[in-house]
């Protein structure tokens, strides 16, 4: 029996190792500009996309190790995506994990500035991934640089805040679902791939994964900020266009999918990515 | 005797013609963000900066065409860095050559946004550049990022808002100029003498040149934006802790010394880079 709670143990701690080795000291000059990115970066995340990665390089048969720098990429590309969200002109949120946000603790210039930098640094990160026989630097910097453009995560966060409080078509939430949520989880996925030298048959497989867990993660996420008493929040949920019962069952078939998607590897090999994908429908955080 | 208006007439063509073909198209989802980015990009810059990379292929040996791609790629990184830097929390300014500032036009949130899509656009164009003998997209994106990151324009923009009104010490003033603008000018030299596979020495080279070429470039700046009563100012200019005559002195060194970097290039292949950096004391914008 897989125990997945183990695995995500040993994992974070290596992720955390990584990126405290990966982030600029803080006190290298400016000072208080690193300081400001570590305080991004070190706040009690779950590293779900790293592990992915790492999940990923495994699934192609190599070591996890080889996900870990293309995972930390994605991860520090995710935190610098949830700095600026936070910001007072986004979503002006105060705490983040129960701390306070980057702009309140160290102001709002540092915050934007820190955002930017942490993105100049998955960029540097990605591009450093050890090439392959199949893959190099420019298969990676172009799978995190769509992911994180203007037609992946920053587009998906322009459709979100284009709602501005009214109810959404479905068409709407199914677009900022897949480009907030599902396309870093697919860069996650793909470039853990890459960095094991997976096939590109297997590659393309990881990214039907990470597509539907990415989807059914949000659906979840939607369900657990639901109002109990069930009202339809006019927010790109998936509820304010479904009920409660017909989006567990969505975000179920959704897992069973990414579970089949897997089936193009080894089975033995994709045991961690099938114990988290079967993990998310009744995750309570 | 090398035209240079004639020249940078012909390259700047070139570039906005290539700006439009590598910017997403105004009417693609979300269009808000993609009219947004494409309005901070045709403003009526100078595009100094690709017509460096340019210059800088042909230092090569190459043709200019070259350098165009990573040229490009800097412009807009360049032009996120000023749409961020002209943000209210940041030098808050609502006038940009003219036209309302990208906040103004469009609101403060697509402005971050905007620019965070156009620094990873900035990277996916660079990881294009066609890999050559010498260099490939690991090189370049590491060369886009560092100029990029927390240790190059991002920190000297950190440094600048630092302090905040007090009169800075030399050494301050060097950091912040040489991190606020010769970072991105080294970046673009050496980017397009790698497209045009330029032996490390030549690329060295090429970074002095820059290096000297964005200190001088900054000097002017300086002088161009001083008082004509020459008051000393409380910001990172070089006049708090020089008069302008030994600035002019030594804007005219750094050009020479520009100029000297380029003698390991063949002569005939340099004339632009030299005529620009003739041009850069005598500069009235």
């Amino acid at each position: 029996m897989f125990d997945l709670n183990a695995y995500r143990t040993q994992r974070r701690t290596e992720i955390e190792k990584a990126l405290n080795r990966l982030l600029p000291a803080a006190d290298t000059e400016p000072a208080v500009l690193h300081e400001a990115m570590r305080y991004a970066v070190f706040t009690g995340g779950k590293r779900l996309r790293p592990i992915l990665s790492m999940a990923a390089a495994e699934a192609c048969g190599a070591p996890a190790e080889d996900g870990l720098l293309p995972g930390c990429a994605v991860e520090i590309l995710h935190t610098y995506t949830l700095v600026h969200d936070d910001l007072p002109c986004m979503d002006d949120d105060d705490e983040r994990r129960g701390k306070p946000t980057v702009h309140v603790a160290y102001g709002e210039t540092n915050a934007v500035l820190a955002g930017d930098a942490l993105q100049a640094l998955a960029f540097e990160l990605v591009g450093r991934t050890p090439p392959t026989e199949r893959w190099n630097a420019a298969d990676t910097v172009r799978e995190l640089a769509v992911a994180a453009g203007s037609q992946g995560v920053v587009g998906g966060q322009v459709a979100d805040l284009g709602l501005s409080g009214r109810v959404p078509l479905a068409e709407e939430i199914a677009f900022i679902h897949e480009h907030k949520t599902a396309d870093l989880f697919r860069a996650a996925l793909r470039l853990g791939g890459m960095a094991a030298n997976g096939a590109p048959e297997r590659v393309e497989a990881l990214g039907h994964y990470a597509l539907n867990l990415g989807l059914a993660f949000q659906i979840t996420d939607d369900l657990l900020d639901a109002p109990e008493t069930g009202t339809r929040p006019d927010e790109a949920s998936c509820l304010s266009v479904v009920d409660q019962d017909t989006a567990r069952a969505r975000a179920q078939q959704l897992v069973s999918d990414a579970i089949d998607a897997l089936s193009v590897c080894d089975e033995v090999c994709t045991q961690p990515l099938a114990a988290i994908a079967r993990y998310v429908p009744g995750r309570t955080h």
